[in-house]
């Protein structure tokens, strides 16, 4: 799958490291996450570089990271400040450790996933979760795992048809009631479906949701390199975007962290405890399906998909996948993005 | 090993295959088998043609298998009969799943190594076993697992050397105190070992099984592409053919379905508790010592194999499965054979 | 890493192998070892030349070892000398077994990592452990296993700076508050660190351990191709040195046999109880590191070391392997080695 280089991906939340290293991995290569001077994040290869012991396996000593093999010590730019038994600058005569760009923002720890080169700065900065900061909008997050390529991973978050057969009841139903209208555009950063004559909840659930009654809004949309967006409104009061950003762990491994937030006529902490169980079971769903996919195209030695005019963004994601790998493409940059490069419309069954 | 297409090869009894989709294999490549529409058995890659979920974890639906993942639904030739919200003709869009040419017979599910194409029909049918409808005989039938090439497996099953000693004191001794003749024969789609001068069982055990006397005939048989059969005939009175149809599962896993037929002066019922559990007995030395062979010649990188005289059909059926597997010799047909392409005659001391 | 041809390591100790043949690999070839005629050792690749079963799984009969498969039976040498069922001599008709040249001295059994050639002895013997027959030492044996490399765990075995370190307390300070000098020699079958100017143990256990003062005396050598020895002398009185054969028995685990001989002021009996389960905490330590730094190295596909001047014979053993793979460097011939190929000096603090 695509190799994506000069991307950045999260590797955990920012609760989840404190003052023991921790083990991650970004497309295969081993990572050692620590706090150093000042408690600040740092990321290195998981090797150090006098005889290859893992560096998880070391501890944190004065801001530094030290080997626990001959206490050979690190900081966050991978320099070499410590060589015990060694007269001299340490500096001067040790090799550096492989060291990564880091930003902590948003709770997350994201790493850039090419190695940090020296006096030089990535050109891009992490993508920013929206609406975080305002007050009115409820989040809720969780990470996930899935035995899964990237790719497959994006398209199944994104993927309409399979949700009210994979997912019968729980959000669509196998009925098949409506023929929709769907329009489909890409740009060179993103892909996008938005999905016109969507019915509005019936009965109880669409009072509530859309007093007001309304139209209702819907796009699915993948932001390179690995985000996964699905935005509901419904009417003017409420408005719902999951947010997922999708980190390649391995070829064959991607970790999910999904951001909910949403903005409802009824408080928030009332709609968590009905909503939190269903996405979980979704999700329990999406990823035992996901896995024995992913099984099933090692035994047969790759992926072969086939495509119907119903399986909307696949095909685009695969092809914005393919760009970026070639480093055709750039990371999704917020704001309005011009006329699309593709535009065409479909009609689906939901 | 020999990879041998356009062959029929047993993937498991009728009775093992229910309403539930099952798994099965040929040669590594995996299969799910199922009953459509009427009951027939049918048989397709287990693979999905659209995102390549695994079809074993599907199920049945009005007489069609339907994909977990997003519901397609194909039937026993593996046209694609549903996707759940596709508007219009799912045959004319959707691709179809690859399937086998499938025949129930005798109380086996027997499946092409081929896969069906369009149009056309195998040009050979399956094997099939000798007596099953004649009333004189009794059956019984076993199957059996073992990590073992094919080539190990069916040696082994017509060796007649390693019975005295693995199988020491079951049914042959370690004493060696007769000479007898061997003839072996081989055409273009069988290879067989006549057995002459081989002694009477003694005592007892001999004058019930053949009360007016008369010769032991013994024959080893192996009848591509995968059948190993040993038949005993012990004056008028006894008669035993026990046929082994062998399945390649992949090339370090073989199956085996064993039907023992026999005419005997004695009831079968009766003869039954006594020959099951030395039969379970042979079998399990067998898988124990094939298995061990096969790990070790995996673990020294492949079989190297040395013959004496007494290798009597090893070397020829080597020779056939690797005609079989360049397309130039047949499967077995069943009938008188005509003269054969090779004959030597050697002794050996049994 | 290094294939070493032509030369001896060390299987297991004489008294593990009894009545039964026994397992034992080098440089991932597969032995069987097995007691033949007299109870002399033999060492026999581990498959039969007829099915290429295993002949662990056999058993030793009449000073011959006989597989379990077929009862073909070989000798030492592994001539095959009965072939159950072949009339005539098996010794014409069937196939040798691939043998390997057996010693067994100083209570273990080495075998020949070269196979036996008709008619052709090795031309060396194995090494020998010093101070064996002095009734004035004390001996301690044990066997270790560790997955790692030959050439890490040797490395390991011989490096100062990390016992400071990973042993922390148990015979170094993490202190350093001594600086000393180092002299590194090399010879075409043998490396050695001197280590000048080590302070004797304070207080008590200098006085014990070397009453009348004196020096302190401390050599590391390495020996071809996997002897590892360190020798320590305190003034006249004491003498220790430990000496580790090592055989590589694939290339990511090592087996290490390690003699520990000593004289000491005091007596043997009363220093093991304390010496002991020091030395094994030590091995712990060791073997847990070497296991985390070769899984990482198979994890980022590959050794990557970077050497600064105290790592003091790391690269003087590399370059000796290397030529002994090259078969350019002899195994160590005991005696004084006349003037070295390599001399320099270096400072470290300990």
């Amino acid at each position: 799958m695509a190799r994506l280089d000069g991307h950045w991906f999260i590797v955990c939340r920012s609760s989840d490291l404190g003052r023991a290293p921790r083990a991650a991995a970004i497309q295969g290569v081993p990572l050692v996450l620590f706090r150093g001077e000042g408690g600040q994040a740092g990321a290195l290869e998981d090797r150090c570089p006098h005889r290859n012991a893992p560096l998880t396996a070391g501890r944190v000593v004065g801001g530094q990271l030290q080997c626990a093999y001959h206490g050979w010590r690190f900081d966050q730019g991978g320099r070499c400040r410590a060589v015990p038994g060694l007269p001299g600058e340490p500096e001067a005569k040790a090799t550096r450790a492989t060291a990564y760009p880091v930003r902590e923002l948003d709770g997350f720890i994201w790493v850039h996933s090419s190695p940090s080169a020296p006096g030089a700065e990535p050109t891009t900065e992490p993508f920013r979760f929206p609406h975080l900061d305002d007050r009115r909008y409820t989040t809720v997050r969780r990470d996930f795992f899935v035995a899964s390529t990237l790719h497959a991973a994006i398209e199944n978050t994104l993927d309409v048809p399979h949700t009210a057969f994979l997912h019968g009841g729980l959000f669509r139903t196998a009925r098949k009631e409506n023929e929709i209208e769907v329009v489909v555009r890409r740009w060179s950063d993103r892909t996008e479906a938005e999905f016109i004559g969507e019915p509005r909840p019936k009965g109880l659930a669409g009072r509530i949701l859309a007093p007001q009654g309304g139209v209702v809004v819907h796009f699915d949309r993948f932001l390179l390199p690995s985000v996964a967006q699905v935005e509901y409104r419904l009417g003017d009061a409420s408005h719902l975007v999951t947010t997922t950003a999708m980190t390649p762990v391995s070829d064959f491994e991607t970790r999910l962290y999904a951001v909910v937030t949403f903005r409802l006529p009824v408080p928030g902490w009332l709609v968590k405890p009905f909503v939190m169980p269903i996405a979980a079971q979704i999700f329990r769903q999406d990823a035992r399906i996901l896995t024995m996919q992913m099984d099933n195209t090692r035994r047969f030695g790759g992926e072969r998909f086939a495509y119907t005019e119903i399986d909307v963004l696949g095909p685009h994601i695969w092809r914005l996948l393919k760009q970026a790998e070639r480093g055709e493409s750039p990371a999704y940059a917020p704001g309005p993005a011009g006329a699309p490069d593709h535009e065409h419309r479909l009609r689906m069954r939901v």
